[in-house]
């Protein structure tokens, strides 16, 4: 990665009435005095940081392309570290291409994807970790995409992963040195030390991977699917939830043959709500994929809605109850942690929808909902349960939640690492030990990149958008 | 239109790296200041103008939204006149959102459509003209519209119109001033005067209406329809224009059913090349709706290319010649203004093509092009004829071009007003020419904005963005 030249990019978004051209580097206030002609012949490379400069973006045969205010960054004070500028211009294509035009002319370079971020980095204004939530951050959308991103960002879990592998990392040295001395049978490194911090490391790191299911539901939105017989409302149900008329519905069973979904916030959660094709057997082509992307939803769904029609269920509270089993067992749900049984049409039905619910509350993972959801009774209690389902409130405590597959990937493998070091140290082989250790403080440093590669880093900066 | 209290919007895109929410007016610092904590204890009710700040954008309970830096401008040093803050923060969707919710409970107004630019423009700081062009300059996409409002904003041709219309006003003065003296035959308005600066203000007034039809050329994209029988080899010139293959080409003839659109920048200008159905007599129903469409292009084209198959043409060049002639009938082009001849697959043409289209000179408007749109040759002298036929460079000239629809009609009633002044002068008609005059001061009035309404300035500034 090259880092002494100038970079320049769009750092705003397209569209809207202004933009913001970004350039850091040392040739920073040289180039921007080049092509910015200021009103009052001020400069940038004379001008304290902090300070703002109004002038002219100007053609090399001095016409003017716009006229700009130039926000000045001297560095360390700075996003990347680097002297910085940030020209902010009218949003339009042409005046967007001509000013990073003039400021490539002279002397800029055209910056890739992150290479802001990459420099920030670099610099040590922030760790690997940090510098990932900064791609969180900007494609946060709800208040836990959010509130993820931003623990991240202001630190998270790497301060605590640093500390624990600097202590492991002094231990791994003593044992190391402890092979060096050989046949001497020396022992620098404390075994029950080692033993009980590589106990803690790995508890921190059991309690990080778990969080990642939470993590990664959060992150990609959690999956709701709506699942049941033909004309069981789910359509119906999805409507309600979202107070208008996206889902086509219709009395004839079988109307939704495309997978539909939408979103809903619910505490700051997003949840993808998938109104799936009604399960049955039927010989209609359209109809049988209809349902197998409805299985390939239901597979992939978070939370699974079973929804049982109320009205086809017998007077009888026993016999009901089989009734709706039987529904269960053909959509294959049930017995399913994810699945939340919802009893729909229960101001028409003949049983009584509550006594039913609570005799199926023995067999089921959780406590069955009724609701109607052509009137909207229940729905609230409905949306209460989804909720609850994932435990999403988890993630405004204070406990640390991983939603980055590459740090979960590292995890993982730093915990298998840590175990065969730990069953290693048990058997008295202090080579094997110190190499599982190695790994593991290789593994762990990946994540707050301590450990780098050129390719680590260009694999997480390529993701970024360009002009971040 | 309110202007006392504070109003915010997100003025830059979305998407991006980084978003500029804007804020204007009296209570800008205080809110900001609620809203933004300062790392440092600063605030931006005690900071100067045309400095930067940086802080957290915090919640009612403190916890951080993101952290931002806010650029202060004091009034008047400010684009609206009033003090104003810009705050840089991350492009997240959520964060936007919050942080303009956060200066709205502090006190803040959600901004409407371009009530910056309106509040500039009440507070003096441009005319209405410059105002108009601002959004223009914004929509700019390519050197030509770029020019265009560019110089509508430097000034442009408000300046020239409100002197004379200063002067215009004297003299109307002194001739109401005539009237009240009814029968007493005084002349306080110099009759010979006010006949040159009339004279004078029509031929400003017919410069600038006649440059209308350029100036909206420039603005729309100059239409450029490309029309000819089918199998001449349009949707092949199309493709060599643009270096790529985005019209489906084929040897049967009839391929092209769609009006095909395509864009391509001649010195600056943005020429909106269409591809036509071919023009023939067929019962299928799917081409007689393309040729429709054709039609349709070629009425509201700027300039229709009349290409001519060679290869259909005789050897002899008299036969030839009368042979395109034929052809250009048959699609009703050829002494239309707008019309340029181009003889196609003169590399296989048995006639001598040159010859043929140096005969055709005496009877057409514009001198034929002879090309082979397959080999390429002859493409350039082609687009060279097409940029002639705009005379698109009078516009990098210092000659004031109108753009706007809203000035040129006001610029045609104000001359229709102006022609009855002058005649009503003539017969010696004071009161009706007091009257006349009257009609083309307010017009030439709503061009600068010397002469507004709300409704004028509420239909002006509703076609912006928000934010601008």
């Amino acid at each position: 990665m090259i880092t002494d030249d100038t970079i320049v990019a769009l750092s705003s978004g397209t569209g809207g009435a202004i933009a913001v051209i970004r350039m850091s580097g040392e040739q920073c206030a040289e180039i921007c005095d080049r092509v910015v002609r200021s009103a009052k012949g001020r400069s940038v490379a004379t001008s304290k940081g902090y300070t703002m400069l109004y002038g002219d973006v100007v053609e090399a045969d001095g016409s003017v392309i716009d006229d700009a205010v130039v926000a000045i960054y001297k560095a360390p004070h700075s996003y990347t570290g680097e002297d910085m500028v940030e020209i902010t211009v009218h949003a339009s294509r042409y005046i967007i291409r001509r000013t990073i035009a003039r400021l490539v002319e002279a002397g800029a370079r055209a910056a890739t994807a992150g290479e802001f971020t990459a420099r920030a980095f670099l610099a040590g204004r922030m760790d690997l970790s940090q510098a990932e939530a900064v791609a969180d951050i900007i494609a946060s959308h709800d208040r836990a995409t959010h509130h993820l991103a931003s623990r991240q960002m202001r630190g998270g879990y790497s301060d605590e992963l640093q500390g624990l592998r600097g202590r492991l990392l002094h231990l791994a040295a003593m044992l190391e040195l402890e092979l060096d001395f050989g046949e001497e049978d020396v022992e620098f490194a404390d075994r029950s030390e080692l033993r009980t911090l590589m106990a803690e490391i790995a508890e921190k790191i059991e309690s990080l991977t778990s969080s990642f299911a939470l993590g990664r539901a959060i992150k990609e939105g959690v999956g709701v699917a709506i699942v049941g017989r033909p004309n069981a409302g789910k359509s119906t149900l999805l409507n309600t939830l979202l107070h208008d008329q996206r889902a086509i519905v219709s009395d004839v069973a079988g109307t939704t043959r495309d997978v539909i979904e939408e979103h809903l916030d619910i505490d700051g959660v997003d949840f993808r709500f998938i109104d799936t094709a009604g399960l049955h057997s039927s010989n209609d082509m359209l109809e049988q994929m209809g349902m197998e992307r409805s299985r390939k939803a239901i597979e992939e769904a978070h939370i699974i809605l079973a929804l049982v029609d109320g009205t086809t269920l017998p007077k009888s509270t026993e016999e009901a109850k089989n009734s709706v089993l039987e529904v269960l067992g053909e959509i294959g749900c049930g017995a399913d942690e994810r699945c939340l049984v919802v009893i729909n049409k229960c101001d028409v039905a003949v049983c009584d929808c509550s006594a039913v619910a609570e005799k199926l509350d023995a067999v089921l993972p959780h406590p069955a909902v009724t609701i109607s959801a052509k009137s909207g009774v229940g729905v609230d209690e409905l949306m209460q349960g989804i909720s609850a389902m994932i435990d999403s409130q988890r993630i405004y405590t204070d406990a640390v939640t991983v939603s980055g597959a590459r740090h979960y990937e590292a995890l993982v493998r730093a915990a298998e690492a840590l175990a065969r070091a730990r069953e290693n140290l048990n058997i008295a082989s202090p080579e094997m030990t110190a190499r599982d250790i190695r790994e593991v403080l290789d593994l762990l440093g990946t994540i707050t990149g301590e450990v780098t590669s050129d390719q680590i880093l260009s694999e997480i900066f390529s993701k970024f958008c360009i002009g971040k």
